[in-house]
């Protein structure tokens, strides 16, 4: 009755996808970074309601070859330069493939030894590649929002036990929790302090220094004021590496600042941080062992599929105390560490597999050897911006992400208009895909270097995309 | 210079999983279903330290055969009759082998045109086959923590638009905000309150009839008493399928509550909701079409592998207003829908490819086929266990769940140690793999029917291995 497809068929159909996987990550860089289609478009070849009875996986990866794959954008492509560029890589995929035919969920130790296990030592391991000390103790979850939410979760419950009773609502003792974060960190922290009840506005965006990086005199001050209106600080989120330019927080004054205010230090390293892999880069992140928790995230630059983010904090208990919450269902053996106790999720992937095949596959060595070629290219790139007259680089180069800007239009805000125009008319062509952010209240192009099939002749072609695109908007005036 | 895994290497390691994928598909039930491992077991076979020097994938492979794959717990054993029983089917592990290649975002439509409109058609299919009016929408979260957390901070902003800015925090307006649920509701329902600030303490646990469905009237007392009180009553979360006996709440008498006073009503259907693909199934849950979200989880109990959890909610508007929240670097074109605003967490992986392909490999009737069978199997072992006069079945059995009790024992106390021994003695034997809860009080065995692997032949088996080893316990005094 009934039972999985028949083993033969999904055999075939298996290996099928093996080739498909390799022929797609093959001949991507020879489609357009970005499909041609309007909203709409992939829905209206879709059937309104659902099959009534069974096709083959044949007929299935055929569909999925004519709608599915053409359609997406191809974030693999080496001219995906957009947001934060990111691979999925082979050991990668290979890993998230076999996770989702063991199909466990590792919210027990008992309910998949191995994926708990694998997950504790692998996440150990990119402790030490990252050089942070033995005190770190790391878990994987599915996004950064969600490992920051946590984090300042645990900062709550620090501040005051009773609110994981009690709750925030009404109580005079807990009024006025403020998170401190400059105007360049991520969206994700906003999302935090909504989802955790302590209110958008209690979110203080602290101003930065020239070079994007959070003013840690203006945090003082901020601290300060908020403290004299009888406000409660709880908790600063620093970035090392912020998502428009990647700029760095100083780290160390924020520490001290936070040490000496009794505040919660999470690090926000979901992009930036794989770079401390390397030695070299680890001047950047001077001050973050002295956080409290600290977000990296290997399915941004540590080449590991979508989701994957760690989150080590110093006290794990304190995550512990914050959330844990056994049910019967659940109960299980002492002894076992189940690490569903870390988070709000019951369910979890196991993600760690994937995370340790994509760093034995390439190593320590490999790994940094593809950081240092990425940041490579983002310098050389941003010299050639910068020895262009027409163009100018517009905030510092720490790691693989570019923002600059074209000089045309007889103001600011032609010049915004200018950019906009410039960055459509350049993702419009086809082989590359950049983005966009607002400094300064100014509109300027990202480039950001993540994608291990990007190679020289990629960026250099996507810089003469862009001069090729400003000349001919400039011809057409 | 570096660069991902070379394409034939990659390809030949993607044939080889496709074998090891279906070799273990094919011969999972021959093992145990839990590993004979102690805690550390694992750890101590791995290396401390990630490798300097990248290793090749077969290298890789043979170790993943050699240390993890036997030492997982077997979820897709036939004879894993525990928690929940699941199958990430093979539709679903190609749709998942797949998504892990494109490695796309799903963030913003523009991020991924094809992942974006399939989720959309997709949840909508799901939508259909559950028997639900057009009214509502669904988009696809990890899990259902993660969908009754949304739900509920839905609910917090329908009572009061300025908590998203201003928090809850010491404001009086907004004390004593209150959700309630039966003592039988999921703990995913604790961590969201506790989550969102609402407080643990504010989650009235209700208690239920004799067979285990939330008291409707004992509902309204508990409502009226914190009205009494000055508390603002803000959610109802219903639960259709509970973890320990698959009760359904009377969800028709509870949406009238909810809508004379006004509640937020969220179904919990994660597991059972999946049983409304068969109408006759649907009488089950009259009254769900009333609720203002309702979360059903396809890595449950429609064969899609973990994670994959639908959140159908009324107005979405609503979900988008608690949480969207656009940063410059992620602004779009007007007419796209960009399903990050439906959240917490920005990064979105592909998932909806799986659930896509699962629906059309089995077919509506496939999925009905398959859920009815294991609902039968279900009534017939719960049939034989009540023929048994050493044995109870304790709660009735409206889907593939069936709870029992040994009735070795002079009282209650006795009784519970001796069920407990019990199961100790059924999972170690190996071929079969039960949990437990506890029901007033007393411990009780559950037997969960979910897995695609499952026949009768299984269940009788794991029924001859209660008895055999209630025997032979009975046989050692």
């Amino acid at each position: 009755m009934g039972g999985d497809v028949p083993i033969p068929e999904l055999r075939r159909a298996l290996h099928r996808v093996a080739d498909e996987i390799a022929d797609y990550l093959d001949s991507v860089g020879e489609r357009r970074v970005l499909p041609l289609v309007e909203p709409g478009d992939v829905a209206a070849q879709l059937p309104p309601s659902p099959p009534r009875t069974g096709e083959s996986l044949e007929q299935i990866l055929d569909d999925y070859k004519q709608l599915i794959e053409p359609n997406v954008t191809h974030w693999n492509h080496p001219g995906f330069l957009a947001y934060f560029s990111i691979t999925g890589s082979g050991p990668g995929i290979i890993g998230e493939a076999l996770a989702s035919a063991l199909n466990v969920n590792a919210m027990l130790w008992r309910t998949s030894p191995a994926a708990t296990e694998l997950e504790v030592v692998t996440c150990d391991w990119l402790r030490q590649m990252l050089g942070l000390d033995e005190g770190f103790s790391g878990h994987i979850n599915d996004t950064a929002s969600i490992s920051t939410l946590l984090a300042l979760a645990a900062a709550r419950h620090r501040l005051d036990p009773t609110i994981r009773e009690r709750g925030l609502a009404g109580r005079s003792e807990v009024s006025g929790l403020t998170v401190y974060a400059s105007d360049q960190a991520h969206s994700s922290v906003d999302k935090a302090v909504m989802a955790l009840g302590i209110g958008h506005g209690n979110l203080r965006r602290i101003a930065c220094d020239e070079q994007f990086r959070l003013a840690p005199e203006e945090l003082a001050a901020a601290i300060e004021a908020d403290r004299q209106t009888g406000l409660q600080p709880m908790a600063v989120v620093a970035t090392a590496g912020t998502t428009s330019t990647t700029s760095v927080d100083p780290l160390t004054a924020i520490a001290d600042l936070c040490q000496r205010q009794g505040l919660w230090l999470h690090v926000d390293g979901a992009y930036a941080g794989s770079a401390a892999v390397c030695e070299e880069y680890r001047r950047h992140f001077a001050g973050w062992e002295r956080a409290d928790s600290i977000v990296v995230n290997p399915h941004k630059w540590l080449f590991t599929p979508v989701d994957c983010s760690v989150l080590f904090v110093r006290e794990e208990d304190l995550l512990r105390e914050t959330f844990s919450l056994v049910p019967e269902y659940l109960r299980s053996q002492e002894g076992e560490k189940n690490l569903m106790d870390l988070g709000v999720q019951l369910g979890r992937r196991f993600r760690a597999l994937k995370l340790w095949m994509v760093i034995r596959a390439f190593g320590v060595d490999g790994l940094q050897e593809r950081i240092r070629y990425h940041c490579a290219l983002a310098e050389e790139l941003a010299r050639r911006i910068d020895g262009d007259r027409d163009f100018e680089v517009v905030a510092p180069v720490p790691f693989s992400t570019v923002c600059f800007r074209w000089l045309e239009g007889a103001d600011d805000d032609e010049r915004d208009a200018k950019n906009e125009a410039l960055l459509a008319r350049i993702n419009a062509e086809g082989p590359v895909f950049l983005s966009h952010t607002r400094l300064r209240g100014r509109y300027v192009l990202r480039a950001a270097i993540g994608n291990l099939r990007t190679t020289k002749e990629h960026v250099d072609a996507a810089w003469r995309t862009v001069r090729r695109c400003a000349r001919r908007l400039d011809a057409a005036g």
